[in-house]
């Protein structure tokens, strides 16, 4: 049985004849010509054949200039491509990309192509399984800053950060390999702070570092990180390509969760008229191609994605039709304590609260930062409101005054 | 001595402090925070600080909403990140990307930086050199159709092309690994037709393959392809990231041309607003990370670039003032003969003609297809018009008559 993967297209064009594009598009991108072919070679190519699934013209009455869109969507033969999603970006949005104004919605995988992808090693059950944590939200902070700092000072930011409670620590995105904290050693002095602030908060945590590089070197490092006590990743997936995030994820030596961060994603998913949309470069990408948490902007801070968008994504992640393991959705940036209730209303409990300056900018301390969160998340569990929390809990209450509540 | 790069940004907003948001990207993407820092502590991170280069606002009188913009510089030492482009990205515009209406527009680069990157290992001169051409634009053409044709049917299709006094043939880039053509064989079957057809036009050829696959078996199957006796590749550049071209290019082993390939590139620099500009993604990095020839759409076809950015892309590619080897513009798309002297005039003589359906389009066959694109050639250079060309070039007149003339 010859199966395909469809993707969906947004094209906008005032004039253009949408069937006739889809048609255009359908046979340009898999046998190159259709209707000049001999009927002999037309049943020899047949399988080759990409198909117009649907064309959707929008057209609003009176739309202005420059309004008037369709949505196509094509289905594309597993013949002709290969099993990895290079093959597939490029057979379904390599040249076209470049044909006007038009955006990649969606991809649907054949049974066939995601055969191929094993998905998240861990994905949302397995981490919570590591850190022995089912009935709550996640928490998770990042350093205040890394650039020029050495590794006593790595190590202090990250042993406070512990002790506020926090579920996960990940490095800064721009933490490359660097001779005042290179990988290893890193590694090993954080997660020495991670085992002091256990024993006082009884809490296991996930460190994940930044792995960085040469792409032939991204796997060795990886295991360099992991040998020296790493327990998760980080990764620059945009920078790297989906394959590369792929290959991390399907090596059986790379035995801890990967973090997925979006660096670079505004290159490609902000415009209405080109590019790739998030929840599918965010969402179903990077949960395909093996991210067990994936990061992307939240709407509740500067870095905005508009909350309809941002809830897409999060429904990639968690769809329960992709038949791999589910992601982590960690939307970030503009986190406060205040945000919890919002955060947990529009995302339920499988998110990962992600914090920067709401938890190092509190005015006790980091480790008061992330507790004012662990309490804000079992206010709004046991349906308590912050108020009436912050009436109790002093971290939690000079966190709210400071940043305000918002539910 | 500290040295840094220099990201310009095009930033649009109807009301920002550009002065204030370039130097809260200085420090927000460097050192994190600064005026709250103790003053010896400023002199120790002082080295990793950004610095704000420059902030041009064009804000024109009676400007309409979303038509502010400025351009802002932002230097970045080279402390920050080690020597490879991921990092350099993520650095200067990983966050940056998500962050509003903010398109990347330059890079310069350290000497320091640069010293990491040997650029094309052949370039413009090297492949002049590999053809013995060096007084002429050189001709490139593209197969009609690939997908679900075999060795049989490639072979005869490259043997045409070659007669018609191509220089360059290159795979079709949605051309995979696949069970009909595999890479191998396919390079065997086409470089025996290259030897036969150049004992009727004395001419050799180099023939791109296109490499796929898996990230970490690039190289391999370069070297698989290079083994088989291709003396050049095509790569997918964007979709597996500027250090994966890098890499292929530096590996001694791959001792012959590449050529990158621009798909998925209409997802990240058409939008005025967000991504990279063309003259950066196609140009500059493509160079840098040892393009021997870039493939850009031209701004004669279907798929187009507006001229003038058309321009800075080949500018890119050829500025003496870096110091690695130039690589040759290849503008394509919507070329036939009766352009060239259209494209002649625009890039000069450094530049690939490259065609597809002008080519194999022609009533007289995919040979004389070629043939009339080096009668166009010659022509120009010879200060002939292409209607007296014609007059005497049987090929060239219908190729003219069906197509028309641009000059």
């Amino acid at each position: 049985m010859n199966q395909m993967c469809v993707a969906t297209y947004r094209c906008y064009d005032d004039k253009a004849d949408f069937d006739k594009k889809a048609l255009s598009i359908a046979v340009g991108l898999t046998v190159g010509s259709w209707t000049d072919l001999p009927e002999a070679k037309k049943a020899e190519m047949e399988k080759h054949l990409g198909k117009v699934v649907s064309v959707s013209v929008h057209e609003p009455a009176g739309a202005a200039p420059g309004e008037r869109y369709a949505d196509l969507k094509i289905a594309y033969p597993d013949l002709n491509y290969s099993r990895d999603l290079p093959a597939l970006l490029v057979t379904v949005f390599g040249k076209l990309s470049m044909d006007g104004k038009i955006k990649l919605m969606d991809l649907q995988f054949s049974d066939e192509f995601l055969s191929a992808f094993p998905g998240p090693k861990f994905g949302v059950q397995g981490i919570r399984d590591l850190l022995g944590v089912h009935d709550r939200p996640l928490l998770m902070s990042i350093f205040k800053s890394v650039v020029g700092h050495d590794l006593v000072n790595l190590q202090e930011q990250f042993y406070q950060q512990a002790l506020g409670g926090v579920d996960l620590i990940k490095d800064d995105e721009i933490l490359f390999e660097n001779p005042l904290t290179p990988i290893d050693k890193r590694v090993e002095v954080c997660m020495e702070a991670a085992r002091r602030a256990q024993e006082q908060t009884g809490q296991k945590l996930l460190y994940a570092v930044n792995v960085t590089g040469p792409t032939s070197g991204l796997a060795a490092q990886a295991k360099k990180a992991i040998a020296a006590g790493a327990n998760a990743i980080l990764f620059n997936v945009l920078s790297y390509g989906f394959d590369a995030l792929h290959e991390l994820s399907k090596d059986p030596e790379i035995s801890v969760p990967i973090a997925a961060h979006p660096a670079m994603a505004g290159a490609i998913y902000p415009s209405p008229h080109y590019g790739i949309a998030a929840p599918l470069l965010l969402g179903k990408l990077m949960r395909v191609a093996g991210a067990d948490l994936s990061l992307f902007p939240s709407p509740y801070g500067s870095v905005v994605m508009p909350k309809e968008e941002n809830l897409a994504v999060k429904a990639a992640l968690l769809d329960p039709s992709l038949p791999v393991r589910t992601s982590f959705p960690v939307p970030s940036a503009g986190i406060h304590p205040g945000i919890v209730p919002l955060i947990l209303k529009d995302f339920g409990q499988e998110v990962v609260v992600n914090a920067g300056g709401g938890i190092h900018g509190h005015p006790m301390g980091t480790a008061a930062g992330g507790q004012a969160f662990r309490e804000a998340m079992r206010a709004v569990a046991a349906g308590e409101t912050l108020q009436d929390a912050a009436a109790r809990h002093e971290a939690l209450r000079i966190a709210t005054e400071l940043w305000g509540i918002k539910q």
